[in-house]
Parts: structure tokens; C-alpha cells; sequence
């Protein structure tokens, strides 16, 4: 992501959005849990999930397309699972919720598996899948994406989405290991930062209607995102979509609304995560270190030629959250207009 | 795969491995068991998988790279979780262990995710993340792959395997749909049978030491397969390692033993398996009905030009089961005069 643009603090920009949530509409307890979660999306270097979205979610608290008033409830459970029902409450909150039922859960039974549905967009799966890491578990987060991107391998109507994937696991003295993932070569979202800054897009990203290469990225309606490794990704994005849209009785396939294009339309879209504990299968601390093992491990391998060093799932990441911590989060000239105009339209005090 | 070949009824052929791994040193009950599952995976058309594996798998009895008396046991357990210890059993026996105890835990608990160590290569691995869909519950397998085919992303040292992943969710009138996967973009198993066939290998499938396109089969130890999605195929490959590696107490990344080149080091193969209950999610038929849907959903998309139908995972597989069951086995000329060595060397009736 471009580091171009003024900085702002992780504090500023929480306190920013949780203003700008309120003032549209938002219960003030909420918009807090929210503004944080967002700029923790922009301090872990997630551009295209955190504040990016603000003027997306303003529009459709404005437009009553959330439920501000949400009463967020268990509707199924097992010793080791829960059904979480949304009842249309910002993603945000909703998957909170779901991560400190699972964490509670897997602490007696050594899983827990917590899906939802009539949730909505949540920002990126990494600070979800990231939440049972301080009580010595591993997380797993899947969600089914906002707005179908991808047909199924061989044709053209558009019927899955990204559909990613999270899996965190701690270290000892080196960060956790943090895989975040479209189940396509790009996610949606960078199409949209891309567009946003008028960048031409790399080849294999995108196709158009007749297979061939799309690169512009203020086209990309007119054609779709590929799935990594052809027909695997595609198998990925729709099992994914089963687990987390079918199996909790949220939207997938043709009941996906497109939460781009559309502010009002429940989406009733769904989610789950996996917390397992550690402690549930070997040494916590052995663990750990066999996990700074890892990192060793992989960093130690020789390079093909044109690669400077071997990258582990998070490294980016973290490196950009040490950055931010320390120096602010950029906000981008473009974006920065259009949060202006946002806190404008609110009455809200400007970043 | 290739229907050359004479063929064998699945229950010869599930009888011709028994009395084959019996006479290698495996107790009767056991072999019986191998015998079916391996039986199975020819079945299902997971061909680099099956029977293909028979010499391979009776050297390692005959050279004592197995334990043919194993005690598999559970080591550490919790209401939803076990950790079991295989003792260097053959992995069709740790891993059909697994998955009962599994399918009994999520009986009550909604979920179960079970964990194996000193274990071996199993076969595909949708045969066992098809074994909860008759309790009416989701499988998912994840294996450690028994040799290291690929480096982490940018690198030259192969220490990552290709990591599979399945994923089986039952219908109602259609078949399950079943994803089975390497987290490359060819598993080494159809590398395996390219080069016993003399066939080249599509470009991408592997790389040499400089980067260049690998496509001589036969030399596959002078590079490496390529993960799915670059980085991304590259960190499932890695968490994957860690979850059915690391966690459970077995190899991963440079302790993997290579079991293709080596018949006495033990492996200390890790897999997991995680059955989860529908039950504890929503109405079982319904949820089955729903899965149909999403069968006919798919199928509707109108197609890319070059493509003539929309295949979800698992449907060829599907129709080559209905074939092979009614029709038999198709035994490879090569493969065939493998098994008829095998046999003689035995001392066994031949297939």
C-alpha cells in the first residue's frame, strides 16, 4: 500500500471515525468498538478494509441499511459451536461478539466454531482471526464476501466472492504468523484503492466477459476477478461460501447484494471463526518457540534470483504496524478529500 | 486420470492389497482396512493415491519403516479436541481412528477436530473428510505432506510440502460436494504417475533451481512445484504445515522425512481432521436441500467460450466412482506390471 499522504495517529483516526459513526446514526458504545477496530484495520496495513470504507459505511447507516439499534443474539449452540444472529448490525460487531464467544468456549472444550449471519462487511479477516492469539489460541476467519466478484470455473455470471481466509498463530519472540487471503489473485478491495488512485492494475488480476486481461481498474464491472490456481480457487471460494453464507443461513451465490452498489438491501451476510487452544494439544510454550523455529526456518532459505529475502504471512504487516504505531497512519490525498467531505456532511469535526 | 488398462472390481482389488500388506507383515484386521481404503481411492479416481502406492507401501513393511503392531492411542484430549499418537502405524489406520473419534465428539459438542502424530501417508485426502457426511456432519482433512516438493515463496530450499486440503459437504439428491487439493498447482502424486507413464507436465506445475519451466516428469528432483496464487498457495501451504505439523507434535518443514527416497526413517506424519455437525447449525434437510441449490446454481451460469460445462468439486470424481464401481478399476499397463512383481515377490496370488 502507498505510504504517500499526512499522518495521522491510530488514536486520532479511532476517535475520527467513532464521531463520524455516531454522528450517522450509530449507539456511541458501538461506534467506539467500531472506530477501533477500523483503524486497527489501517494500522496493520489492511488500506482497503479500514477507514477507505468510512464513507461506504456513513451512506448505508444514513440510508438505514444497518440496524443501529441491533440486538445480537445466539440462536444455536453446542458445547463447542454457536450460530451468532447479527440482526443487521455492523460486521464489526458482530464478529467481535462471535470471536469472544469461540475464545470462551474453546478454553474448557479446545475448539470452538462461532458462524453468524445477518452480519455485515467487517473489515479485514486478519483482526478477527488475530483476537484468540492473546489467550494462547489459534484463530481461523472466513467470511462471505461483500458482492460477488467470480463465476464458477468455466463461466461467466457472477456467483462467488473472495471468500477469505485468516489463520493466525503466535510466536514466542518473533511476531504471529498471520495469513490473510482472497481466495482470488487480488482482493476486491485493492481493485477499489487502485481505482481510487487511478493505478493501472498488473495482468491476472481481472478478466473481461470474453477471458481476456482487464488492467484498468475503473472497469472492473465489466469483468471478474480470477481465482488463484484456476479451479482450486474456485473450489476454496465456494466451500468457503457454504461454511460461512449456507451453513449459518446467510446470503451466497445469487443472494449475495452487492454491498458496493447498494446502501439500503439487508445483506445478510455471513462469517464464522475457529478459536483453538493450544494448551489442547501440546505445550504453550513449546509451541511458541517451535513457531519462532519456523520463522528461522523459512527465513534461511537460500533465494531464487530477483528475490531480496524470504517474506513470512504477517511480516509486511507487522513491520507496517510497528511504522504506524509509531509514525501515524497516511492518509492518502484522495481519500482524505473524501473524508473531509464525510465529516463535512455530518457536522462532525474534521481528521 | 487415464482409463487404459484392463480392469479389476473394486472388491479384488481391495483383497489383492489385504493379502498383499498381509504377507508384507501387517496383522489381518489391519490389512483389511488398508486394503478397502486404498480399494476406495482408486475408486473415487484418486489414482496416484491408491493401489499405485501398494510397492511403495510393502518395501516400508518389509524394511520395518512401519510399525506393524502400532498402538495408536489418544495423548492428550479435551470435549472437542484429541491429539493421537499413531506409533508409526500406517496412516489409513491413525486417520480412520481419528475421524470416529471426531464423529462421536461433534455428535454432542457440534465440532471436533482431532490431530494425529507419528503417523504416515494416509492416501487422498477427501476419503477422509467424506467419512462424517453419512453422520450428517461437514468433513474437513488437512495432511503434512510425506516429502518436501516446494520452498517458501522466493526461495530454493524445498521446505514445504504440498500440504493438502479436503473439504466434503453432503447434499440431497445431488452428490456431496467434495473438494480435494494440494495447495500447489499439481499434487507430486500426478507428477508421480506423468513420469511412471512417460507423459510430459503442463507448464506451471514446476520450476527449476534457476526459475526456468520444468516439464520432464522423470526430472522432478531437479526442481520445484509451484504453490497456487504465488505467496498466497505458498502461506496455506505453510499454515497448513503448522496446524497438522507443528501442532500435534510432528514434522514440518526440514524434520520431514522423504518418504518417496527413504523405506525405514520414520515419518512422523501430522494430519487433522475436524468433523462438524450440522445439527448444530441448522435443520439437517434443509441444509442438504440448500446444498442442491447451490449444485443447480452453479451449473446455470451460461459459459466461457473454450468451456463446456461448470464442474463442482468432486462431480468428476462423483462420475468416475459410478463408473468404476459398475465397470471396475482400470489398472495401467505399467502400474500392472508393479503389482504383478509385488505379488511374485510375496508370494501372493496376483491381482
Amino acid at each position: 500500500m502507498s505510504e504517500t499522504g499526512r499522518r495521522v495517529s491510530v488514536e486520532d483516526l479511532a476517535t475520527f471515525i467513532t464521531r463520524a459513526l455516531e454522528a450517522a446514526g450509530l449507539g456511541s458504545e458501538d461506534a467506539c468498538k467500531v472506530g477501533k477496530l477500523m483503524a486497527l484495520a489501517d494500522t496493520i496495513g489492511g488500506d482497503a478494509h479500514g477507514v477507505f470504507r468510512l464513507p461506504q459505511y456513513v451512506s448505508r447507516l444514513k440510508a438505514g441499511g444497518y440496524n443501529s439499534k441491533a440486538n445480537i443474539a445466539v440462536v444455536n449452540e453446542r458445547a463447542a459451536t454457536a450460530v451468532l444472529d447479527g440482526d443487521n448490525a455492523m460486521g464489526h460487531l458482530v464478529m467481535s461478539r462471535a470471536a469472544e464467544i469461540a475464545i470462551k468456549k474453546a478454553r474448557t472444550t479446545g475448539i470452538a466454531w462461532v458462524g453468524a449471519r445477518h452480519s455485515n462487511h467487517a473489515g479485514p479477516a486478519s483482526i478477527y482471526a488475530r483476537m484468540p492469539l492473546e489467550y494462547n489460541m489459534i484463530g481461523v476467519y472466513v467470511a462471505v464476501g461483500s458482492a460477488n466478484h467470480l463465476p464458477p470455473w468455466g463461466g461467466t455470471e457472477m456467483l462467488l466472492s473472495t471468500n477469505p481466509i485468516a489463520i493466525a498463530v503466535p510466536a514466542f519472540e518473533r511476531p504471529p504468523i498471520v495469513l490473510d487471503m482472497a481466495t482470488t489473485v487480488a482482493a476486491y478491495g485493492k481493485v477499489k484503492t487502485h481505482a481510487q488512485r487511478g493505478e493501472p492494475m498488473p495482468e491476472g488480476w481481472m478478466i473481461d466477459r470474453e477471458g481476456k486481461p482487464l488492467t484498468d481498474a475503473s472497469r472492473s464491472n465489466e469483468g471478474f476477478l480470477l481465482p488463484i490456481g484456476g479451479p482450486k480457487g474456485y473450489g476454496l471460494s465456494l466451500m468457503f461460501g457454504i461454511l460461512a453464507g449456507t451453513l449459518n443461513g446467510a446470503a451466497f451465490g445469487r443472494d449475495v447484494v452487492d454491498f458496493n452498489a447498494d446502501d439500503t438491501t439487508e445483506t445478510n451476510t455471513g462469517h464464522f471463526i475457529v478459536a483453538l487452544n493450544i494448551d489442547a494439544f501440546c505445550d504453550v510454550g513449546e509451541f511458541k518457540k517451535s513457531i519462532d523455529s519456523v520463522w528461522e526456518e523459512m527465513k534461511s532459505s537460500p533465494l531464487l534470483p530477483g528475490y531480496e529475502e524470504i517474506r513470512l504471512p504477517g511480516e509486511r504487516s507487522h513491520r507496517v504496524e510497528l511504522d504506524r504505531r509509531s509514525n501515524g497512519i497516511p492518509i492518502h490525498a484522495a481519500l482524505d478529500v473524501a473524508l473531509a467531505k464525510v465529516a463535512s456532511e455530518l457536522g462532525v469535526e474534521p481528521l
